[in-house]
């Protein structure tokens, strides 16, 4: 059964910006959706903010194994209700795949219970994206590193909690560093945070970038089943404890009552 | 200088509920307050849910070095500016003790971005809460575990990311386990999650759990300067680069302007 | 391509003593070994101490995916030389699960880098396993927790490095709890700790615990081509420098010459 | 009370290379040693490959809270009783402070478990290192980054495992990128590895790198009295069990027989 992923795209700046329309007339969804068709197991549609709910209604969600998240300028837009699904849907098992500034979208801040700031220049000046766990399956095929010629340069501190790993860090031309690839855990959910992708150059038309693309895809798809109750506290009952115990002492709740939240 | 520590409590079940006021007349911020006094370099004082802005205005958080956090039933009552204004002192740098129910208080779900989900039982069973960190600050003078005689019983899982640290875990009497002491860093604040403390036991009286309260202060304690705009993401001019670079390809940004939200 | 395992056993109690020979009869290994082939994807073989080099020639290493080690009371008979074969072949991507009393062994504690020590106690108590990470790919279909009746107790504080991830902790009716589950990485290999396993008790006969070591073994094999010359710290000549630079200041190495180690 | 600390250094180039002789006349050791006496909490003193047992006797290990190590070609030559002595030191609560070329000493690869291999290049080209968690106490008063004008190029992928706090990250005019400063804790021992030193370069004479390795010494100090027994692992006879069990089933160990190892 196929990896069910959707490419979630702003898609404004490919309608406002000629530069950005040069390179991805379709919008930057299009192109990285097309990407992951390339691999046999990833089955990739698209949405943008300008559908009905951003194009994520909630039985598309409940039917999405990975999401990726491109966005920039437009983070504000994005309705609280939706995010608070997506989120809910990375604690059910979801993958989520975050994508350069996206860094700053809701849900990763959500997420991340960070800042998630960092510093920036939109300068086109080289990048070199280090493999450091080069062994890691989202580093597949990269080798030793990834070349971008023109890239906006983010730099260090990067406001995220320590990953689980740091599968990337990139090298600025201008001086500067950056943890580019990281992995989380958060409820039954993995994500993955990956920092190239400036709109105004043609960085998801890289091969390579398209490899770690796939990679992540296939590291963040959970087979488990949905944790459908994974935000619920439930009360086990005395008699339904494990090993037998009697009540003892003071007590706050009647028999059966709900915990508080 | 010594450390100045705020305790908040919700202070509503001592005022309603006979078995909780018998234990903590004066409300179970008081009894950990004086606790925390009898430690040289802590100067501890008191707020809560009942006070204008529930005792947290931005002044006094400003000059609060460590706040620890205990709620129950009032978790949605608690404003959400209040909120926001304790999790970004937490990225500058304050450091935050959540104490039991506090799993689901506003600011700690903040904080981790998971749903901070469990399992619970009000039994007064028995709890053995392990050092398995023995030599981190906060297990200093544990032992090799504390018993708690009666005690609610939390059980995993506990949705909350993986720690940087976890320094104890419970056992229960009647069958289940509990990560109880776990350690994050969130922006430039450190964070100490300690499971004991349910309101009908006198859990707070106990000489061992005032010793791991006043040890997870001098722990959580940053002396650091307030990072006060560690939620901004400054752009770095090319003609500030560290290494010499000139601008090249295309441009979302005019000279100067700020980047986007 | 089905993943290669080949289950390692000391194999000596299974002929020393009756009652492991009676749960045990071709030993630990072989129960082991017919768990896993189970599982369509795996291909499972068998070695024990008294085989020449142990069974672990370098040829059959070089054609392991993952190695399962089971070894109790000689620890100190294996082979330095074997050891560090293994070790080396863990750098190299080979997945390594490490058995209950394995704890101690050399390579385990090799790996770790630390005692590995931790407190026991044999008296057929009953364990509780809990999913504290329920939706790690080694916890599918294991449910919330695992009962084994009779079990020897490890208790805490078990002396390794904070994991990459807590997949189980065991509560013991005798009052002590064991972080019973355990991933790590070195270099390009995972490796997994499960602590259940005591020779005098059926334990690997349990279907969840096969479960588990099924799962196990799917989680540590790593596909990428095993990483050769992982140990080395080879030069980069400054002719051969990403980026384009020119040798200035004192030296210690005449060119071409090899780092020292 | 003081930090006792003691800075170890292999002591070789400085005395067959002229460079080397003209930056450290002394000995790096008496380089880093003045500099950790500017610290007033630290007492610092030396020893060396040449002095008997290296100058680390059991007894002044036993008497060292912070070992800073130094070496580079004769990681060899270290005795390994020498070596498993400061290990087990580091377990019983000794802080290490692990220098540059000291990544593939003896001692701090037993306790990384891993090759400790990296990329390298002594080009004199300039290094970067980069505060990014820039709120831990070992950034403390370091700014953003320390630019060091001529250093030896030290890449990733470096073979270590994941860091529980990854503090510093270099970039380097080459093009590579290195985690420069990790921290880690083995059995009850902090260790922090830093890699600026290259010894035909004047790295410790910078003031930020000297604050830096103070810090160090005041973050890897474990004030808690040495875990002597750290290694062991007690048998809990059943009648001392915390909770009242019965002995059950099959056995291996006669009554208050030592355990395996």
């Amino acid at each position: 059964m196929p990896i069910r992923a959707v490419v979630w795209n702003e898609f404004i700046h490919e309608r406002e910006n000629e530069t950005v329309r040069g390179i991805y007339p379709d919008g930057i969804h299009e192109t990285i959706a097309a990407a992951l068709r390339d691999d046999g197991q990833i089955e990739a549609s698209t949405a943008s903010l300008d559908q009905p709910e951003h194009g994520l209604p909630a039985e598309r969600l409940a039917e999405t194994d990975v999401l990726l998240w491109w966005g920039h300028k437009a983070h504000g837009a994005v309705d609280d209700t939706v995010v608070e699904r997506v989120v809910e849907r990375v604690w059910q098992g979801m993958g989520l795949i975050v994508l350069h500034s996206g860094h700053f979208s809701k849900a990763f801040k959500r997420l991340m219970g960070s800042p998630c700031s960092l510093r920036w220049r939109e300068a086109g000046e080289r990048e070199r994206v280090w493999a450091i766990n080069r062994s890691h399956p989202i580093a597949a095929g990269v080798g030793d590193s990834i070349t971008i010629e023109n890239t906006e340069m983010y730099g260090e501190p990067f406001l995220v909690p320590e990953p689980m790993e740091t599968v990337f860090v990139s090298w600025y031309q201008g001086g500067e560093v950056f943890r580019s690839g990281l992995t989380y855990q958060r409820g039954a959910g993995r994500i993955f945070y990956f920092a190239p992708g400036h709109e105004t150059y043609p960085i998801y038309h890289d091969a390579t970038v398209q490899t770690v693309l796939r990679n992540a895809v296939r590291w963040a798809y959970n087979p488990a089943k949905p944790w459908a109750d994974v935000a619920q506290a439930p009360n086990v009952p005395v008699d339904k404890a494990p090993e037998k115990i009697e009540k003892r002492g003071g007590s706050l709740h009647a028999k059966g009552e709900e915990g508080f939240r």
